[in-house]
C-alpha cells in the first residue's frame, strides 16, 4: 500500500528549494504580485483519507480550472446539443488560436480553450437567472465549502485588459455562436476565472470526477457516462498545447490554470491538486508539472 | 484621341440589362435595402474634362474606399513611423484574416485591410482633436464639396453588428498596436466607412492621386513620392483577395468598397469611379469590375 | 463478471446488417477492392481467455496501425533522443498537415501522423542492417505468428501513388529531419503499412501494451514506463483528427488504420481488435468506431 | 531629358563600397561560392540606347527570373486554360508556402512562386517535344544571343538538394495538378533555373515586356494584352513576400532571383537589370533593391 503522505513529503522536499520556478502570469495585473515561492499539494482519496503538504491551504486564482466546472454545470442544462456548438478535439498549438476559430467557422475546438469556455459561459448566461450567483453556489456545494468566493479585483483587472477574450467573444458572435451580449458573457467569464480556492477546496470540488459523478457530500451531479467523457476531455485538452506532454509524462486527466494550480485525478482512486504560481513557457505551473511527474513515477499510478 | 463619353456609354449599354448583378452586401443591415439595379460611372480627366453615365450622381456608402483617405490624412501626421505599425504587403486570402494578425504579432499586412485601417484610425484619433469632424472636413475639401456627410444610421448599424471589427480591434489592442480605447477607434472607423458620396465626388476626392498630390482645388496634399507609394498600395492591396485579379484584368491602382463603389486612376491622366451595389463572391462590385475591364480593354489605357 | 463473448455477439448482431458502412479507402488502388461487408472482432484478455466473432481471422492491411509497432521498435534503438525529432502533441486537424510541419520547422507533431512515422522509419533504416526483414521478424515475434507478411502489391501500389508521403518525406529532408534517402525511407514505410494481419494477430501483437511491456510469449519488450507513454500517445494521437472523439466516446488507448482496422486496449485487462473496411469521413472504420462505443457502453470499461 | 549613364554611375558609386551586402544564397551548394562583391547594372531603352556600369557583363544564375520566361512560352501553348491550374493572386508570406497549396487544393497562388512555376513547367513538358532544348532556344532568341546556356552543375546541384521543390511537386501531383512525372518536371525546372545570363542578356530578353510584346529582333512574341497581364503579375507577385515593398519603394514590374539578379521595366520606356549576389532576409538582392530604389528616386520614373 502506498504511503501517500511520504510521497508528498518527498516531492515537497525535492522541489521546495528549486531555483527555477518559472514566471508568474503577468498579463492579468492582479496576478503578477503573487509570491512565486509558494508551493502546496493536497490529495483526497476515495477511501476517505487525505494528505497534504506545503501551502495547500492558501487560496489562489483558479483561472482556467474553472472551465471544467462550468462545463459540468452546463451539460445537464443544454445536454448533448452543446456538442454542436463546441467540439471535443485537442486544439493543437496556440499560436493561431483565433485562426482555428476562423478556419472552423466559429466552432471552438473544445470546451477547455478560451473560445470554447466562452460558449459554455454563454449557455449558463442563457439558462440561469442569476448566473454568477448560481455558479458560485454550485462550486461551493461541490467543494462543500461556503467560504469560496470570486476575487472581484481579479475579475475587474481582467475585464480591463482581457483584449484577447474580447476578440474571441466578438469572433464567436460574428459566427452566431454566442446568444447573449458579448459584455454579459465576458462578465460571467471573468468572474468564473477569478474564483479563489485552495488545494483542498479544489481536490474536493473535483472529487466527483474520480467518484463516478458523486460529490464529497454524496450528491450525484453527473452520470458516470458524462464523468467519463469529461475526464477524456481533460486528458486530451486540459493543458493548452501541452496536453500530449502531460498525458505522456503524468498520465492522469487534469486541468491547469495560469494562477499556477493543477488538478488531476485517477478515476476511482483520488484527486490531487498542486499549486505553485510560476509558469513554464506553455502556461502551466512549472513546479506543478514536475510534482505530478514525480508523483506518478513514485506511485506508478496512472490511467495507462 | 479617345472619345471617353462614347466609351462610357458603350459600357453602360453593354451592362445595363445584365441580369446577374451579384448580391448586395447584407452584413450591414442598413446596406441591404439598396436597389441593385443602380449603375453609374464618372471619369474626371486631368485636362479638365469630365464624363459620366447612369446613376453617377446618386450617393452611396463608400465603406472601405475611405481607407485610402484616412491613410492620406494620417501619413503627414505620423510620417514614416506608421510603417512600423502596419506593413505594405498584399494580404493573400481572407479566410484567415485574424490568424494572419496573430501569426504576424499584431502588425496588419497593409493599411487597406480592416485591421490595418483600424491602426490608421487609431493614429487619427490620437492626433486630431475632433477626429470625426476633422476627417469629414478633409474629405469635403478634397472633393471640393461641403455637402458630403456621414450616414449616421449606417454607422450605428455597423456599431451594433460589426463583431469582426470588434474582434480585430481587440486583437490589435492585445498586441499593443492600438493606443486608444477600442470603442473610440471603432466609433471613428464606423463613421469613416459610413461616408456617403456619389461617383463624381469620389472621382474628385481621388483626383490628387492622379495629379501628383495636388487636389481639384489646386492645393497640394501629398508629395509626389507619397502619392506614388499610395498608388502602389492600392494596386497591390486595394481589392481584398482579388487584388492580383484586378491588376491582371484592369491594370489600374484602385480601391473598392462593399457599398459597390470602385475608384481607379491612371497617374497623370484621370480618375474613374464606377458604382453598382451588387457584389461578386469576393466582395467587389460585380458590374464595377466588368465595367473597368471593358474600359481598359477599349481604351488600352493601363499602367502596364 | 462480464460475459465478453455475449457482448461481442450482441455488437455483431447489432451491426452486421448496418447498411451505412462508409467508404473503403480508395487512394491506394490495391485497397479499393476490399469487400465492405466484412466485420470481425477479437478480444484477448490478460487472464488467458480470448473471444471473437465474425471475420476475425481474415487478414487485412494494417496501414497506420503499424506506426505504433515501429515506434516500439525504434524507442530502445534511439532512446529518448527521439523526442527531439518528433513531438508528442495531438496534431489537431488534418487540412493543413504539411503546413504544421512547415510552421514547426520540420518537427512532426507526434509519431502517429504520417510525417512523424516517417521520422521513426528513418530511425529504423539508420539502425537496422536489414530494416524490412528485421521489422517483419519483430512483428512476427510480438504476435507469436511466423506467417505474418508484407503485401508487396499494396506496398508497390502505394509507392506508385503515395505523392503526399513523398511530399512529407522531402519536406522533412529539407528541414534536415531525415538522415537517409527519401526513397529508402519511403520504401520501408510503404512496406510497414502493407503488413497483413487479422484481428487475432493484432490483438496478440498489441498484448504487451496491456501487459506492462511483456508480450504473449512472455518476453519483455518495453519497460512499464515506456508502455505507459506509448498508451498515452495512442490515446491523444491515435485517431487522426478524431482522437478527442475516440477518447470521449470510447475512452481506450488505440490506433486505427485506413485498412479499416482498430486496435484498442485497457491496461492490465485486454486488447481488442475490430475490423470493418468502410471508413467514416475522418478515415476511421465506421463500424469499428460504433462497435467499440457499444463495447465500452455495455461493459462500462474504460480508462476514465 | 534624363542622363541615364550618369544616374547609373552615381548609383554604382554610392553602393560599390557598401559593406553590408547580405548573404549569398547557400541552399544551392553551387551558388554559395559566388563573390559577393560583384555588382552590375544594364539599362536598355526603347529608343535604342543602352547604358551600363560595373559587372554588367558577367553571367550569373538567373534562378526564379526564369519563371517569367517559361510563363511567356507556356501561355500561347495552353492559352487561358492555364488560369484554371494556377491563380494570379499575391501569395502573402512564405512561411507556409506548402500550406497555402494545401488550403487551396493544389492550385498555386500565382505562376511566379515555386509551386506555380512547376505547373508552368509541367505545361511545357506536356507540349514540347524537347522541352529543355526548345526552351533554351526560346530564351536565346528572345535575348538575341546564341551563347546563353544552362549551367548543368547548378541544375545537378539543385536536383540533389531541392527537397522543397520535390515536396511541392509531389503535393501538386497528389492534387492532380501535374500531368507528367515528378522527376521529369523537376528536371526541366532545375534546368530553367540554372540558366546563366548577364545583365545585358536579361535586359534584352525582357525587352518585349516594355515593348508591347515585340522582342529586340522585332519579332512579336506576345499580344499587348498578354504583356500587360504578365507585367501585372510581375508587379504583384515578382518578389516573394516583398512584392508590396518593391511596388511601394520602386514602383516597376520586375522579377528577382536568388542568384542576386533583378530585372525591372517601365512599359514603353526601358528594361533594367541589376545584379549583386548578396541577398536580404527575404531572398532579394540587397544591393539590387537599393539600386533600383535610388534609380526611381533619381529619375522619378515609375508606373505610379
Amino acid at each position: 500500500m502506498i504511503d501517500f503522505q511520504n510521497v508528498l513529503d518527498e516531492i515537497h522536499d525535492n522541489l521546495k528549494h528549486e531555483v527555477n520556478r518559472g514566471l508568474v502570469a503577468s498579463y492579468i495585473p492582479e496576478l503578477s504580485n503573487i509570491d512565486a515561492q509558494q508551493f502546496g499539494i493536497y490529495l483526497k482519496h476515495m477511501d476517505g483519507r487525505s494528505f497534504s503538504t506545503g501551502d495547500w491551504n492558501i487560496g489562489f486564482s483558479i483561472q482556467s480550472i474553472s472551465k471544467v466546472l462550468t462545463l459540468c454545470m452546463a451539460l445537464p442544462l443544454y445536454s448533448e446539443a452543446i456538442w454542436k456548438r463546441v467540439d471535443v478535439e485537442p486544439s493543437g498549438n496556440p499560436f493561431n488560436h483565433l485562426s482555428l476559430l476562423e478556419l472552423e467557422n466559429g466552432i471552438p475546438r473544445n470546451p477547455l480553450i478560451n473560445a470554447g469556455s466562452l460558449v459554455i459561459a454563454d449557455v449558463l448566461v442563457s439558462h440561469l437567472k442569476q448566473p454568477k450567483k448560481e455558479f458560485l453556489q454550485y462550486v461551493r456545494d461541490l467543494a462543500n465549502d461556503q467560504s469560496i468566493d470570486y476575487n472581484y479585483e481579479v475579475a475587474e483587472s481582467e475585464r480591463l485588459t482581457g483584449y484577447n477574450n474580447y476578440a474571441a467573444a466578438n469572433l464567436l458572435k460574428a459566427y452566431h455562436n454566442l446568444e447573449n451580449d458579448v459584455d454579459e458573457v465576458l462578465d460571467f467569464y471573468f468572474h468564473q476565472c477569478s474564483l479563489e480556492m485552495n488545494c483542498e477546496q479544489l481536490s474536493n470540488a473535483f472529487f466527483m470526477f474520480a467518484n463516478q459523478g458523486v460529490c464529497v457530500q454524496g450528491t450525484c451531479y453527473l452520470s458516470p457516462s458524462r464523468v467519463k467523457r469529461i475526464n477524456a476531455i481533460m486528458l486530451t485538452c486540459g493543458f493548452y498545447d501541452e496536453a500530449g506532454e502531460f498525458a505522456f509524462e503524468v498520465g492522469l486527466p487534469g486541468k491547469s490554470g495560469v494562477g499556477g494550480g493543477i488538478v488531476a485525478l485517477l478515476p476511482n482512486h483520488f484527486t490531487i491538486t498542486v499549486w505553485s504560481p510560476g509558469l513554464n513557457p506553455k502556461g502551466n505551473s512549472l513546479l506543478g508539472m514536475q510534482a505530478l511527474e514525480q508523483f506518478t513515477t513514485k506511485t506508478k499510478l496512472s490511467i495507462f
